[in-house]
C-alpha cells in the first residue's frame, strides 16, 4: 500500500503541471507501474490534448500489460475532444487501476469506473482522494456550484495597509512578489478588480510574461465610469476587458466602451452583492474555472461579507506605513465578534524575497470539498 | 581566526540568556578557551550578580594561566556591584583578551582594554561587533539617547485587523502566541498601552507566567480617564501602575487613582508626541531598558509618526474579520508616500502555532546603531 501511495503521489504532482493549461478540463496524472518501478507517466498537457492515461500508455507500450496504472482521477469513458481513456486502458490489458477519485462530471461519474471493472480490471477508488479533490477543487467548485473558483489577493504592509493615506500603493511587495502574482494572473480565466482601483493604480492586469492563459480582465464598475483613457481600455482590443455594470448604467458611456472594444456585461440586481453574484454566475456559464479578485477592499469585503472567496493569496511586505486613513486590504461589513472571523486552511507561509507570502483556503470551502465528496461518492 | 569567531559566537549565545535579568546592565558572555578547548565559561545572569568574566575564569581555575579569553563587551575597569574584571583577567595570568566591542559607559569607555594592555595583554577589540551591538542594542540606546528602547507589538488578522468593527479583539492570536507575548513582558521595564485600549479590553498587562522581571504598568491616559475599576488599577498595589497625565488632567480623578496605589505621572508638552517625548524621557532617567508598547493604534501611530520606535513584534493570525471600520494596527498620520515607509531590518518569520510571527528593528534605528559605533570605537 506505500507503494500505492508513492506511484499516486507522483501522479499528482504529474496532474499539477497542468495547471493553467487545462482549465476547465480536470487536472490529471497518471503513472503505470510494475511493483516499485514507473513504466510509464504522463500528465494532461492542455485543454484539447491527449489525457494523462494516454500519455502514460504511450509511455508504456507493450509493458503495460499487466501493470498497475495509477491515475488521479477516473478514467473517462466517452467522446470528448479525445477517445475514451477506459478503452485504451482495456485494450493495453492493465490488470489494476488506482484512482484517487471518481470523476463528478456527469458523463463520466462513475461508468468509467463500471466499464473498467466489466473488462474485469481491479479497480481501487480513493487513494488520495483529498488531495486529488484539493488539486482540482476549482474544477469541482464549477462542476457542483456552476461558479467559478474565486481567488482573492493583496499584498499589504505588516501594519495591515494597502495603500496610504493618500491612496499611493506602489510598490507595497518586492519585485519578486510580483513575479508570483504575474505566474498566477498567467493560470486563471478572470482577473477582476473594482473601479476604485482601475481608477486610483490603472492597472493593465495582464500577465508578464504571459502565463499559459490569457485572462479575461473585468472591471466591476455598476455606472460604466471606467475611462477610456485607461490603460485596460486602451488594450481591450488585445486583450479582452469585461465591464461589469448595472442598468443604471449610462448608455452613451456603455456604447463608448463597446466602442473602444470592451465587453459591457449588464448584472442584473438591486445590491453589489446580488449584481456580484450574477456576474459569478454568468463567468461559470462562460466555464471560467478560476478567477482572480485583485481588490480594492470594497470588492473584497463585499466577496468576504458574502462567503464568496474560496482561495487567498497575501503578500505582507516587512515596511510600515501607519495612518488612521491607510487602506485595509478587505472592508465591507465584516464580522462583529471575532469568533465569526473567516478561518484559512491549509496554509503555508512561504519567504519571497523581503516579503512573506501567504496562500489558503476558505475553511467554508474546504468544507464543501468535502461535502462534494458526499454527494459523489 | 574562524576558532576566535566560534568561540565569540559561544559567547554571544551565553549573552543572550541573561536577557531580562541583567538590565540595565549589559548582557555579556564570557568563554576561556586554549585553542578549540574551552576551559571556562560564564555569562553575566543578573543585575548584582558576577559578570561573565569573573564566571568563567572561576570554571577555568588554573587553567586560564595563557589563555584566551573571549568576552562580548570590553571588561570593566571599576568597582560597581562587583569588583574590576580587568584585575581578576590579569590575576589569572590571561594572556590574550578578543572584545566584540568597546564599551561606552562612561566609567569604563575603553580604560578598561588601555588597563589590559598596559599588563602586557594582547587585546583584539571587534570581532563580531555587530552582533554584540545588536545584542545590546537596548542598552547602548539608553547610554548614548537616555531613552528607553521601544518595542511595538500587535496581533493582527491576516486582512490588517486587530479587532472587528464592534472593537472586539480577543482572541486574534492564538495561544502559543500569546506565551510569546506574555515571555516577552516578563523581560522588559515596561508595559505601556493607551487609554482606549484600557476601557476596550481592561487588560492586566501582567506576564504570566512571571518573567525575570517585573514590568511597570504604563497608561497614556491624558485626562486621567483610567478607571478605578479596571483590572488594572484594582491589582495596582501588586504590580506597578504609572498613569501619565497631562496638566489638564482633572485633579480629583488623579487624587483617587493615587489613593488607589497607582503612580500619576504628570507629563509636560501641549500635544500628544510632546508628552510621549517627555514620557520616554523619565523612563529613561528610571533607567528602564526596554518598554513595550501594545497598542492602541493610535498611541503606536504616534510613536512611529515621530520615529519612536526601535524593535516590532507582529503576530499574524491566518483569519479574515474584514470590515470597513474594522481597526487597524498602526493609526496616526502616517507615510504619505510608500516610498517614505518605514523598513524593517534583519526581519525574522517564525510560525507560531497557527499564526507566524514576524521580528524586525526599524532600520533607522539599525543605523542609528551603526552611528554608535561610531562614537565609540
Amino acid at each position: 500500500m506505500e507503494l500505492d501511495a508513492w506511484h499516486m503521489r507522483r501522479a499528482l504532482s504529474l496532474a499539477a503541471l497542468g495547471k493553467g493549461a487545462v482549465e476547465p478540463n480536470p487536472m490529471v496524472g497518471c503513472v503505470i507501474a510494475r511493483g516499485a518501478e514507473i513504466i510509464g507517466e504522463g500528465w494532461h498537457r492542455a485543454y484539447g490534448q491527449p489525457h494523462a492515461e494516454v500519455e502514460a500508455l504511450r509511455m508504456a507500450g507493450d509493458r503495460a500489460a499487466g501493470a498497475t496504472m495509477y491515475v488521479t482521477l477516473e478514467p473517462c469513458c466517452h467522446f470528448g475532444k479525445t477517445p475514451p481513456c477506459t478503452d485504451a486502458i482495456i485494450r493495453a490489458g492493465i490488470r489494476r487501476v488506482v484512482a484517487a477519485m471518481a470523476d463528478p462530471f456527469s458523463l463520466v461519474h462513475g461508468q468509467g469506473i463500471a466499464r473498467l471493472r466489466e473488462a474485469g480490471i481491479e479497480v481501487v477508488v480513493g487513494l488520495m482522494e483529498q488531495e486529488a479533490r484539493r488539486l482540482n477543487a476549482p474544477y469541482l467548485k464549477l462542476l457542483s456550484t456552476q461558479r467559478p473558483w474565486v481567488i482573492a489577493k493583496w499584498a499589504m504592509t505588516v501594519d495591515g495597509k494597502i495603500a496610504t493615506a493618500t491612496g499611493e500603493s506602489r510598490w507595497i511587495s518586492g519585485e519578486e512578489s510580483r513575479r508570483k502574482v504575474h505566474a498566477l494572473r498567467g493560470r486563471v480565466d478572470g482577473i477582476a478588480v473594482g473601479i476604485g482601483t482601475v481608477e486610483t493604480d490603472d492597472p493593465l492586469l495582464t500577465a508578464r510574461p504571459p502565463g499559459p492563459r490569457i485572462a479575461v480582465r473585468i472591471v466591476l464598475d455598476s455606472r460604466a465610469r471606467l475611462s477610456p483613457h485607461s490603460r485596460l481600455v486602451q488594450t481591450a482590443r488585445e486583450f479582452p476587458v469585461l465591464v461589469a455594470v448595472s442598468a443604471q448604467a449610462d448608455g452613451e458611456a456603455r456604447r463608448k466602451l463597446e466602442a473602444a472594444g470592451c465587453e459591457v456585461l449588464e448584472c442584473p440586481g438591486k445590491t453589489r452583492s446580488e449584481r456580484l453574484q450574477a456576474l459569478l454566475d454568468e463567468l461559470g456559464r462562460r466555464r471560467m474555472t478560476n478567477v482572480l479578485f485583485e481588490g480594492g477592499s470594497q470588492v473584497l469585503g463585499e466577496l468576504f461579507d458574502h462567503q464568496l472567496v474560496d482561495e487567498v493569496h497575501v503578500f505582507v511586505a516587512p515596511k510600515i506605513v501607519g495612518g488612521q486613513n491607510g487602506r485595509t486590504p478587505v472592508a465591507g461589513r465584516g464580522v462583529t465578534k471575532m469568533a465569526e472571523a473567516l478561518h484559512l486552511s491549509n496554509v503555508t507561509w512561504e519567504r519571497v524575497g523581503d516579503d512573506l507570502y501567504l496562500h489558503g483556503y476558505i475553511s467554508r470551502s474546504a468544507s464543501d470539498i468535502n461535502h462534494l465528496a458526499g454527494t459523489t461518492d
